[in-house]
């Protein structure tokens, strides 16, 4: 079932756009690993970067946690973030766009 | 430059999975007024029902609100809402997935 991922990411002052090109780096190893759709952006907060994301199921989001090269991506991070994170979760059941779920 | 709206809508109690139907019911509309994902979907939450949205723009999308198919589907889903709505809306900057923007 696909999986969605949604979250917001709070940057520290003044390195959201640096966290946001960071995050949209180009990365063959996520869609090896089940990644449909991974869309990074910027709104109106100064200090937030969103994130959403599509997952061939929710046990490929977890497991790809654990590749390499995500948790070196994740450590790289780790200085641009704030600490602040939010977000939900969910299963697709559907979408207008299209005739199966 | 493609636009983002994350959502949670709250169903009335019971009718959480009617009103993920509904939403999900096909829509030729909707691609047509510049929607490029919409996928609806639960979780563990039993009165929540969430949407992400993918736009060719913002304008894009708040045009589509009135739209009469639109504006219809909106009217039809009323008696299954709670009233309560969260989420966000965002640019998108970027995508691992991809070279461009």
């Amino acid at each position: 079932m696909t999986f969605a991922n949604v979250g917001t990411l709070g940057a520290v002052p003044g390195r959201r756009d640096e966290l946001a090109a960071h995050l949209s780096r180009r990365s063959d190893v996520l869609g090896e690993a089940g990644c449909l759709l991974y869309e990074v952006g910027v709104g109106e907060d100064p200090d937030t970067v969103y994130v959403m994301e599509l997952w061939t199921s929710a046990e490929a989001h977890q497991a790809s946690l654990q590749l390499p090269a995500v948790r070196e991506s994740i450590e790289q991070a780790r200085p641009m973030l704030s600490g602040v994170f939010g977000g939900f979760r969910f299963d697709v059941v559907g979408s207008p766009l299209r005739d199966t779920p």
